[in-house]
Protein backbone atom coordinates (compact mmCIF):
# COMPACT_ATOMS: atom_id res chain seq x y z
CA UNK A 1 0.00 0.00 0.00
CA UNK A 2 0.88 2.94 -0.76
CA UNK A 3 2.13 5.84 2.36
CA UNK A 4 -0.72 8.48 3.52
CA UNK A 5 -0.33 11.49 0.97
CA UNK A 6 -2.54 14.31 2.58
CA UNK A 7 -3.62 16.98 0.69
CA UNK A 8 -2.36 20.76 1.69
CA UNK A 9 -5.42 22.42 3.24
CA UNK A 10 -4.78 25.18 0.52
CA UNK A 11 -5.97 22.88 -2.31
CA UNK A 12 -9.52 22.84 -0.27
CA UNK A 13 -9.98 26.05 0.03
CA UNK A 14 -9.16 26.82 -3.81
CA UNK A 15 -10.58 23.70 -5.83
CA UNK A 16 -12.73 20.57 -6.02
CA UNK A 17 -12.16 17.31 -6.47
CA UNK A 18 -12.80 15.66 -9.50
CA UNK A 19 -11.29 11.99 -8.97
CA UNK A 20 -7.94 9.82 -8.40
CA UNK A 21 -5.73 9.51 -12.05
CA UNK A 22 -3.62 6.57 -12.04
CA UNK A 23 -0.85 8.53 -10.21
CA UNK A 24 -2.31 12.20 -9.51
CA UNK A 25 -5.25 13.59 -7.73
CA UNK A 26 -7.23 16.01 -9.96
CA UNK A 27 -9.15 18.82 -8.87
CA UNK A 28 -10.78 22.07 -10.86
CA UNK A 29 -9.47 25.34 -9.85
CA UNK A 30 -12.79 27.26 -8.48
CA UNK A 31 -12.42 30.39 -10.83
CA UNK A 32 -14.58 31.73 -12.80
CA UNK A 33 -12.00 33.79 -15.16
CA UNK A 34 -9.79 31.02 -16.14
CA UNK A 35 -10.64 26.82 -17.23
CA UNK A 36 -8.16 25.48 -14.84
CA UNK A 37 -7.19 21.73 -13.41
CA UNK A 38 -4.76 21.24 -10.82
CA UNK A 39 -3.07 18.00 -10.69
CA UNK A 40 -1.15 16.78 -7.42
CA UNK A 41 0.98 13.41 -7.45
CA UNK A 42 0.65 10.85 -4.39
CA UNK A 43 4.10 11.50 -3.78
CA UNK A 44 3.97 11.59 -0.30
CA UNK A 45 6.71 14.86 0.47
CA UNK A 46 7.36 15.69 -2.49
CA UNK A 47 7.59 19.27 -3.55
CA UNK A 48 9.75 19.22 -7.18
CA UNK A 49 9.08 16.76 -10.08
CA UNK A 50 12.60 15.51 -9.32
CA UNK A 51 10.94 13.63 -5.60
CA UNK A 52 8.46 11.49 -7.77
CA UNK A 53 9.49 8.16 -8.84
CA UNK A 54 11.39 8.49 -12.30
CA UNK A 55 9.22 5.93 -13.35
CA UNK A 56 6.15 7.52 -12.84
CA UNK A 57 7.48 10.81 -14.97
CA UNK A 58 5.62 9.58 -18.11
CA UNK A 59 2.37 9.12 -16.17
CA UNK A 60 2.77 12.71 -15.02
CA UNK A 61 3.23 13.92 -18.67
CA UNK A 62 0.65 11.79 -19.94
CA UNK A 63 -1.99 13.01 -16.78
CA UNK A 64 -1.08 17.24 -17.52
CA UNK A 65 -1.91 16.16 -21.52
CA UNK A 66 -4.80 14.27 -20.48
CA UNK A 67 -5.87 17.43 -18.24
CA UNK A 68 -5.62 19.53 -21.24
CA UNK A 69 -8.12 17.84 -22.46
CA UNK A 70 -10.27 18.63 -19.59
CA UNK A 71 -9.41 22.43 -19.61
CA UNK A 72 -10.32 22.90 -23.32
CA UNK A 73 -13.89 20.69 -22.09
CA UNK A 74 -14.22 23.20 -18.64
CA UNK A 75 -13.64 26.10 -21.40
CA UNK A 76 -16.73 24.98 -23.59
CA UNK A 77 -18.84 24.65 -20.71
CA UNK A 78 -18.14 27.97 -19.34
CA UNK A 79 -18.22 29.89 -22.92
CA UNK A 80 -14.22 30.91 -22.04
CA UNK A 81 -12.97 29.07 -25.39
CA UNK A 82 -9.20 27.55 -25.01
CA UNK A 83 -6.63 29.07 -27.50
CA UNK A 84 -3.49 28.18 -25.07
CA UNK A 85 -2.87 26.05 -22.33
CA UNK A 86 -0.40 27.02 -19.79
CA UNK A 87 1.08 24.15 -17.25
CA UNK A 88 3.27 25.33 -14.61
CA UNK A 89 4.88 23.50 -11.45
CA UNK A 90 5.71 26.55 -9.14
CA UNK A 91 5.33 25.58 -5.39
CA UNK A 92 6.52 28.79 -3.94
CA UNK A 93 2.98 29.75 -2.17
CA UNK A 94 1.81 25.49 -1.35
CA UNK A 95 4.50 23.72 -0.99
CA UNK A 96 2.78 20.19 -2.16
CA UNK A 97 4.21 19.43 -5.65
CA UNK A 98 0.92 20.64 -7.48
CA UNK A 99 0.79 20.89 -11.85
CA UNK A 100 -1.23 23.97 -12.87
CA UNK A 101 -2.92 23.75 -16.48
CA UNK A 102 -4.71 26.40 -17.02
CA UNK A 103 -7.03 27.63 -20.17
CA UNK A 104 -5.68 30.87 -21.83
CA UNK A 105 -7.36 33.27 -24.32
CA UNK A 106 -5.78 36.36 -25.43
CA UNK A 107 -7.35 39.05 -23.79
CA UNK A 108 -8.18 37.15 -20.74
CA UNK A 109 -7.67 39.40 -17.40
CA UNK A 110 -3.51 38.45 -17.18
CA UNK A 111 -3.17 37.76 -20.63
CA UNK A 112 -0.52 37.48 -21.75
CA UNK A 113 1.27 37.74 -18.35
CA UNK A 114 1.26 33.78 -16.21
CA UNK A 115 -2.20 33.98 -14.13
CA UNK A 116 -0.89 33.39 -10.87
CA UNK A 117 -0.77 36.25 -8.59
CA UNK A 118 -2.70 38.32 -10.62
CA UNK A 119 -5.84 40.06 -9.46
CA UNK A 120 -8.47 38.47 -7.38
CA UNK A 121 -9.95 34.87 -7.79
CA UNK A 122 -13.83 35.35 -8.82
CA UNK A 123 -15.73 32.24 -7.39
CA UNK A 124 -17.66 29.75 -10.08
CA UNK A 125 -21.10 29.84 -9.28
CA UNK A 126 -23.41 26.80 -8.11
CA UNK A 127 -24.74 26.22 -11.40
CA UNK A 128 -21.81 26.33 -13.88
CA UNK A 129 -19.28 24.70 -11.37
CA UNK A 130 -21.40 21.43 -11.59
CA UNK A 131 -21.59 22.08 -15.46
CA UNK A 132 -17.72 22.73 -15.18
CA UNK A 133 -16.83 19.47 -12.81
CA UNK A 134 -18.80 17.36 -15.38
CA UNK A 135 -17.42 18.55 -18.41
CA UNK A 136 -13.75 17.91 -16.60
CA UNK A 137 -14.83 14.50 -15.76
CA UNK A 138 -15.64 13.33 -18.44
CA UNK A 139 -12.77 14.35 -19.85
CA UNK A 140 -10.92 12.66 -17.69
CA UNK A 141 -12.77 9.70 -17.80
CA UNK A 142 -13.86 10.05 -14.28
CA UNK B 1 15.85 12.31 -40.58
CA UNK B 2 13.70 14.86 -38.40
CA UNK B 3 11.66 17.60 -40.30
CA UNK B 4 13.82 20.85 -39.61
CA UNK B 5 12.83 22.57 -36.62
CA UNK B 6 14.35 26.06 -36.47
CA UNK B 7 14.73 28.34 -33.56
CA UNK B 8 12.41 31.48 -33.09
CA UNK B 9 14.24 34.20 -32.89
CA UNK B 10 13.12 35.48 -29.60
CA UNK B 11 15.17 32.60 -28.09
CA UNK B 12 18.28 33.86 -29.73
CA UNK B 13 17.83 37.04 -28.51
CA UNK B 14 17.66 36.18 -24.76
CA UNK B 15 19.42 33.21 -23.79
CA UNK B 16 22.55 31.22 -25.12
CA UNK B 17 22.85 27.45 -26.60
CA UNK B 18 24.02 24.71 -23.92
CA UNK B 19 23.58 22.04 -26.76
CA UNK B 20 21.12 19.22 -27.40
CA UNK B 21 19.90 16.78 -25.44
CA UNK B 22 17.81 13.65 -26.48
CA UNK B 23 14.44 15.76 -27.30
CA UNK B 24 15.43 19.23 -26.53
CA UNK B 25 17.32 22.14 -27.35
CA UNK B 26 18.88 23.65 -24.26
CA UNK B 27 19.55 27.10 -23.64
CA UNK B 28 20.73 29.22 -20.64
CA UNK B 29 18.36 32.24 -19.95
CA UNK B 30 20.88 35.68 -19.77
CA UNK B 31 19.41 36.91 -16.67
CA UNK B 32 21.54 37.75 -14.03
CA UNK B 33 18.55 37.74 -11.52
CA UNK B 34 17.88 33.67 -11.55
CA UNK B 35 19.82 30.75 -12.71
CA UNK B 36 17.23 29.56 -15.88
CA UNK B 37 17.49 26.91 -18.84
CA UNK B 38 15.18 26.70 -21.20
CA UNK B 39 14.38 23.60 -23.01
CA UNK B 40 12.85 23.66 -26.92
CA UNK B 41 11.91 19.84 -27.66
CA UNK B 42 12.55 19.01 -31.90
CA UNK B 43 9.45 18.81 -32.20
CA UNK B 44 8.56 21.27 -36.05
CA UNK B 45 5.05 23.09 -34.96
CA UNK B 46 4.82 22.14 -31.45
CA UNK B 47 3.46 24.43 -29.24
CA UNK B 48 1.21 22.62 -26.37
CA UNK B 49 2.94 19.55 -24.82
CA UNK B 50 0.05 17.43 -26.54
CA UNK B 51 1.66 18.24 -29.25
CA UNK B 52 4.99 16.35 -28.92
CA UNK B 53 4.93 12.88 -29.48
CA UNK B 54 3.44 10.50 -26.88
CA UNK B 55 6.12 8.17 -27.30
CA UNK B 56 8.82 11.62 -26.40
CA UNK B 57 6.46 12.54 -23.18
CA UNK B 58 9.04 10.79 -20.99
CA UNK B 59 11.73 12.08 -22.39
CA UNK B 60 10.38 15.70 -21.72
CA UNK B 61 10.28 14.80 -18.33
CA UNK B 62 13.30 13.18 -17.48
CA UNK B 63 14.58 16.51 -19.09
CA UNK B 64 13.18 18.57 -17.08
CA UNK B 65 14.44 17.21 -14.08
CA UNK B 66 17.93 17.60 -15.92
CA UNK B 67 17.43 20.67 -16.35
CA UNK B 68 16.42 21.59 -12.67
CA UNK B 69 19.88 19.91 -11.92
CA UNK B 70 21.55 21.95 -14.35
CA UNK B 71 20.02 25.51 -12.81
CA UNK B 72 21.14 23.89 -9.37
CA UNK B 73 24.89 23.96 -10.43
CA UNK B 74 24.28 27.32 -12.32
CA UNK B 75 22.80 28.91 -9.30
CA UNK B 76 26.10 27.28 -7.16
CA UNK B 77 28.06 29.12 -10.35
CA UNK B 78 26.55 32.45 -9.77
CA UNK B 79 26.31 32.68 -5.92
CA UNK B 80 22.22 32.44 -6.05
CA UNK B 81 21.41 28.96 -4.08
CA UNK B 82 18.24 27.54 -5.73
CA UNK B 83 15.64 26.87 -3.02
CA UNK B 84 12.78 25.92 -5.33
CA UNK B 85 12.76 25.09 -8.63
CA UNK B 86 9.69 26.60 -11.29
CA UNK B 87 8.63 25.00 -14.30
CA UNK B 88 6.42 26.42 -16.81
CA UNK B 89 5.29 25.86 -20.12
CA UNK B 90 3.43 29.35 -20.98
CA UNK B 91 4.06 30.30 -24.78
CA UNK B 92 1.91 33.30 -24.43
CA UNK B 93 4.01 35.50 -26.06
CA UNK B 94 6.31 33.03 -27.67
CA UNK B 95 4.85 30.23 -29.07
CA UNK B 96 7.05 28.19 -30.13
CA UNK B 97 6.90 24.91 -27.36
CA UNK B 98 9.51 25.42 -24.67
CA UNK B 99 10.01 24.72 -21.02
CA UNK B 100 10.77 27.17 -18.38
CA UNK B 101 13.19 25.93 -15.99
CA UNK B 102 13.91 28.02 -13.30
CA UNK B 103 15.65 28.29 -10.06
CA UNK B 104 13.97 30.65 -7.18
CA UNK B 105 15.30 31.64 -3.50
CA UNK B 106 12.78 33.30 -0.98
CA UNK B 107 13.51 36.98 -1.66
CA UNK B 108 14.12 37.22 -4.94
CA UNK B 109 12.85 39.68 -7.26
CA UNK B 110 9.65 38.00 -8.26
CA UNK B 111 9.22 35.57 -4.91
CA UNK B 112 6.79 34.66 -4.62
CA UNK B 113 4.96 35.46 -7.87
CA UNK B 114 6.08 34.06 -10.99
CA UNK B 115 9.09 35.17 -12.60
CA UNK B 116 7.76 35.55 -16.16
CA UNK B 117 6.76 39.18 -16.89
CA UNK B 118 8.14 40.52 -13.19
CA UNK B 119 10.50 43.33 -13.88
CA UNK B 120 13.73 44.06 -16.05
CA UNK B 121 16.33 41.26 -17.30
CA UNK B 122 19.02 42.33 -15.65
CA UNK B 123 22.01 40.99 -18.35
CA UNK B 124 24.89 38.02 -17.12
CA UNK B 125 28.44 39.78 -17.15
CA UNK B 126 30.54 37.60 -19.91
CA UNK B 127 32.85 36.47 -16.96
CA UNK B 128 29.58 35.31 -14.94
CA UNK B 129 28.26 33.88 -18.37
CA UNK B 130 31.46 31.34 -19.23
CA UNK B 131 31.08 30.28 -15.61
CA UNK B 132 27.46 29.25 -15.40
CA UNK B 133 27.25 27.89 -19.33
CA UNK B 134 30.23 25.42 -18.33
CA UNK B 135 28.51 24.61 -14.98
CA UNK B 136 25.11 24.15 -17.05
CA UNK B 137 27.17 21.74 -19.45
CA UNK B 138 28.63 19.68 -17.05
CA UNK B 139 25.25 19.00 -14.83
CA UNK B 140 23.60 18.61 -18.88
CA UNK B 141 26.41 15.84 -19.82
CA UNK B 142 27.03 18.09 -23.07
Amino acid sequence: MAETCQLDAAFEATSVALGSLGLCEARLQNDARYPWVVLIPRSPGAREIEDIHPLNRQLLADEIVLAGTAVRAVGEALGLLVEKLNVGALGNVTPQLHVHVVGRRVGDQAWPRPVWGQGEVEPVSPDQLSAATAAAKKALGL
